[in-house]
């Protein structure tokens, strides 16, 4: 997975477990793309306490997935809806029953993870 | 929701965040429905103690929850899961082109909370 995005589920997973502080500066580096020193100067704080918040934040997002690891089967789930997608938007060729085949067999993989 | 299913899918998604020593007072009290006293026995604690440490952790699941909503998200997922296979078992009487529909409908749902 792409850093950013895998940054970007991390903290919609796992964000509000952060103080606002660390949200904010998370948010303004990580997500909103701006330069330490950007947010060091707005928030009046160094550009080294700036690098080293991100850096916890980034530690403590990914500590809460390796113990939950809500995100993977989140990421999972949502490709197995794809899948889904993907039969009935180019089912043409099948059958209505092979169509309903694939789809329980999909949606049992599904509530096997959840 | 049912008092034992909520507590047992808040331990599910969160347990891990809890200390070895809660999960298995815990584990054991709510889980496994041993009394307060046979648990207070076997760690030689009292029950007083187990019985706060129970209380404590199921304030910590809650309070995950509060701030993540992921059970909420996941039984909601679950849920329309269910519609999709309650649609697929019992689809005598739709054509393929409704259950196509259908599918995609509940389908497109899901991605919206995902």
């Amino acid at each position: 997975m792409e850093k950013i995005v895998e940054q970007t589920l991390l903290y919609d997973f796992y964000g509000e477990l952060l103080t606002e502080h660390q949200r904010r500066i998370y948010e303004d580096v990580v997500l909103n793309d701006y330069s330490l020193s950007e947010v060091a100067e707005d928030l009046e704080i160094s550009r080294q306490g700036v690098h080293d918040n991100v850096k916890r934040c980034g530690k403590i997002l990914q500590d809460y997935e390796d113990k939950l690891h809500l995100v993977e089967k989140f990421v999972s789930i949502k490709e197995k809806i794809h899948r889904i997608r993907e039969l009935t938007g180019h089912c043409e060729a099948m059958s209505k029953q092979e169509l309903v085949t694939e789809v329980e067999h999909i949606s049992q993989e599904i509530l096997e993870e959840l």
